[in-house]
């Protein structure tokens, strides 16, 4: 069992390399072989299998061939430019999102001779975009707000043609928002849904740029990589044609985010949000999806957690070694 | 004003060439120039203003610039490969109708300095598939089971996203299969439609490839350019970001295409159609959407036949010169 995973330097691509490692097998058969990718060099941890590493712009001619050369029998596909800077830069976006995912699946088609690998690709949520229903079910149309959006929508819909024409098997998760992410901010407009929780237990200013009547679905990292997991490991024709599906999440305003930080961490922490309204991160923000009806991903067996104090007793555990900051 | 149209020498584009010369005026303005492109050579018919026809393929890097260079006011997008085409040659209809649609917008982006035509796609119905509720709302999703569907599908994000982002002022239109086209069928799966109606009149046997209780929606050709003119009249403030719509349509089965012919032609006419199943063209067919709400673009002035009754009238009007076969 060979395995590739583009975007492997990523937050959500390293916690994933780390769970394979710690399983040492998906669906039942021993990984023998990772291949992790990405723009800048992704660190190989220790495995009992053998891993590299390779670095390359996967959105130039050539390059996904030599990704799929070694015929990888599932491809993490979690390499994208984030929606803030696919918004700033609509080339760069573009060449990414749109044309390096259409390079890999093509190189994927070029093998042929019966080749057709797991492939999981990490879409978004913001492939919807308002006004929708309170809560959007599993028929909403595609209907982004933001170029980011756009060409995760393109990769869904390629995803599905290339599925139907045999050349992969593959699998669209749409991601919610992580939350609460580890490290450093990234360049996500929706970055403060993380650090408004982050920053709080550990001592430090968070800041938070809309209403705190603003509602969003959320999901630990931890959940991301079990959808990544389960996708991976799925029986495929339980899913059908439609082959991009809503991960499950948790919906809560910003208020209820802050009530249950200071549940779990106290009124000092929940002190450490400041007010500073950002009229370009609000509007980006109203255009975005508050609910899910994730009955699908729910039924073919996806889970995430139940509450948002769920999710930030996960990330003290996680991450913080059960230590915080009150 | 000045007019281009891509797909000139296409039936819809010829017919819309025919339109906009009897017109002279569109939108209150007079034209003054008109380009008609094509991938084979357009027919210029003589006019009260400049025509000028180009030839070239617009998916090899730098044609669509050519096309763009003198800055039109409108543009009509009708080039595609069709379905059955695209379903059999891949890249074909990834090259032109993905990579082409992308480059001409593109090429607008570029010339910047305030530059943002009016550019009117025709999409397709094709962006649907099934399972989908017995009226496909404005609001269903889309779920293609073709590759000509994906590729009009990315069409129209990539058509919203551009809008969104100012380059120029979009309008996608899904025409639903034009029935009667006029002439010899081309490569799309849906001629049989045109076929059963427009062979019979003109005393000629006609196949039909799928059973009598198939369902489907049609509008006519004199429609098809009614619905452009009015895109390109529109005032776009009232559409908002949701720039793709469906246009209004006659849904029949065929047994009711049959018995309109019967009404307007007689048993002999419709005797002349041969039942002769077709697999693939059944298993294509089943995919396809039935009935559509279009209100939207109806509440928004779009407007086609009422009955089928009606479309066959049309097509003895408007290519046979009255006279029929019976």
């Amino acid at each position: 069992m060979q395995i590739l995973i583009l975007g492997a330097a990523g937050m959500v691509g390293r916690k994933l390399t780390e769970r394979l490692i710690k399983e040492g097998q998906l669906n039942g058969q021993a990984i023998t072989r990772m291949v992790l990718h990405d723009v800048v060099e992704p660190q190989a941890p220790k495995a009992s299998f053998e891993i590299s590493t390779l670095t390359s712009d996967f959105s130039q001619p050539g390059e996904a061939e030599k990704l799929v050369a070694s015929r990888p029998d599932i491809i993490f596909h979690l390499a994208a430019i984030v929606s803030g800077e696919a918004e700033a830069d609509l080339e760069k976006g573009y060449r990414i999102n749109l044309d390096g995912t259409r390079f890999l699946f093509d190189a994927i088609r070029h093998i042929g001779d019966g080749y057709c690998p797991r492939l999981v690709f990490t879409s978004s949520i913001a492939v919807f975009g308002a006004p929708f229903p309170e809560a959007i079910g599993d028929e909403f149309f595609l209907t982004p707000l933001t170029s980011y959006g756009t060409q995760k929508a393109i990769g869904e819909l390629l995803l599905a043609d290339y599925t139907r024409r045999g050349f992969f098997d593959g699998i669209g998760i749409r991601l919610p928002t992580i939350c609460v992410r580890p490290g450093r901010p990234n360049k996500a407009a929706s970055g403060f849904f993380s650090s408004i929780i982050r920053e709080p237990l550990s001592g430090q200013e968070a800041v938070l740029p809309v209403p705190e009547d603003v509602r969003h679905a959320h999901a630990s990292p931890r959940s991301a990589v079990g959808f990544l997991m389960h996708a991976a490991n799925i029986d495929t024709a339980k899913i059908g044609p439609r082959r991009n599906l809503t991960m499950p999440s948790v919906s809560v305003t910003v208020a209820e985010q802050i009530d249950a930080l200071r549940r779990i961490a106290g009124e000092k922490a929940a002190a450490r949000i400041r007010r500073e309204p950002d009229p370009d991160i609000m509007r980006m923000v109203s255009g975005w999806a508050r609910r899910f009806d994730a009955s699908r991903a729910e039924s073919l067996g996806f889970q995430a957690e139940k509450s948002f104090d769920e999710i930030i007793r996960q990330h003290i555990e996680d991450e913080l070694g059960g230590r915080i900051v009150s």
